[in-house]
């Protein structure tokens, strides 16, 4: 149980050591951005919310409440789709999804609801380097969110937030089996890394809020970031 | 090395015994579907192909090899977008991905590119069920495909093909820690299983074409298949 202001780092590093599975060497450390917006207090009460005009409107077609409508328009810079239930938006940072990221699931309250950090490669940076001043070990972070897809059903998680390590593993130029060059093999490693740890951290009562990656050796990269997957939106062909 | 008519499923007992790691109950099987669509005699010879008037004229547009785009179109059901270098059309089974799946990369010859299985849930229920025949034990099979997305740089491995288990874990109606109802959890475990693989599977000259996903436990489910993961026309927001 995570609350505004916990040392997410050393919460960690003692949750690892308890589980006899210190932090080592390498290591690539997958965080719910849950307990990482909690930390951080971003947390919002809809009781304190009034609705905008816009967002009432918004509301109205959507069927949504318009507090959490209004929450939504906060968080966002521009919006992609909407329809019968469905807000989908592009956040402050980037990223399309449902609801800016806005959700209530594992958030104490039943009118509170937990925001996307306000930076979550920043926290991720910060996570990281607490984490290796804290064990001594070279790591890599990343924090996740569960999105939605275009053109598929189903959620996936993938990286919001990432240090240490490059987000696209870029093969091109390398040879296959027959010496042909590959020419467009650019892995979006952070997301299926993130995926990955879904696997095991789930979403609902497990209070399993973080997973350790091991053995999965990437590059260091001190400058790579999650919102570099963020198709800038002249490149983005399903705008 | 894997060629027209090779029996793949007897093929990855053996390599599982080879490397000392025998399929066991509950194992996950992901493959890539470039030795289902070898083995399938998928591979067509672009010598071969006369491209129609439509391919040439979409070819001088993009600027992309005429045969391989009439190889596209004969391959798709759809054009999802076209622009310089690109083409991303809707194959038959209803993928939205780039040149209908098509692709050169550990293909023998160099003028002869592989197309995706004809039909990957098919392949994917058949290789399940022999390797199940061929050990005795219960498995899963994932048959993968690397795909780009909308809105994000990079591409993640994804499932083309499955057979032997739920494509998406419904979490809905479970409860969180503060027993509030999980009201939007479906999470497309089939592409999450994917996407873990190709971390070890990689798509150049290591020749790994498949990976064993063991200890993550899965529900049976004969009927569930990956095209259940694609969005029907009408609830694909960003056609």
């Amino acid at each position: 149980m995570i609350s505004g202001g916990d040392d997410v780092p050393r919460l960690l590093i003692e949750a690892a050591k308890r589980l006899e599975t210190p932090i080592q060497e390498g290591d690539i450390i997958v965080i719910t951005h849950k307990i990482v917006s909690k930390a951080e207090n971003r947390l919002i009460e809809l009781a304190n919310i009034t609705p905008s005009e816009p967002a009432a409107n918004f509301a109205a077609y959507t069927g949504k409440d318009p507090r959490v409508v209004e929450a939504v328009l906060r968080e966002s810079r521009a919006i992609r789709r909407m329809s019968q239930g469905i807000l989908i938006t592009e956040t402050k940072h980037g990223f399309v999804c449902a609801n800016a990221g806005i959700d209530k699931s594992n958030v104490e309250g039943r009118e509170t609801v937990a925001l996307l950090p306000l930076d979550p490669d920043g926290s991720a940076r910060r996570i990281r380097l607490s984490l290796e001043r804290l064990s001594g070990k070279r790591v890599s972070v990343i924090i996740s969110d569960t999105h939605g897809r275009a053109h598929k059903d189903g959620e996936v998680n993938v990286a919001i937030g990432a240090s240490g390590f490059p987000v696209i593993l870029d093969r091109r130029g390398e040879m296959d089996l027959f010496g042909y060059e590959l020419k467009v093999k650019r892995i979006a490693i952070a997301d299926e890394l993130a995926g990955a740890a879904e696997l095991v951290i789930g979403q609902a009562s497990e209070g399993t809020p973080a997973a350790i990656i091991r053995g999965y050796k990437v590059r260091v990269d001190e400058a790579s970031k999650a919102t570099d997957l963020i198709w800038p939106r002249d490149k983005d062909l399903f705008l």
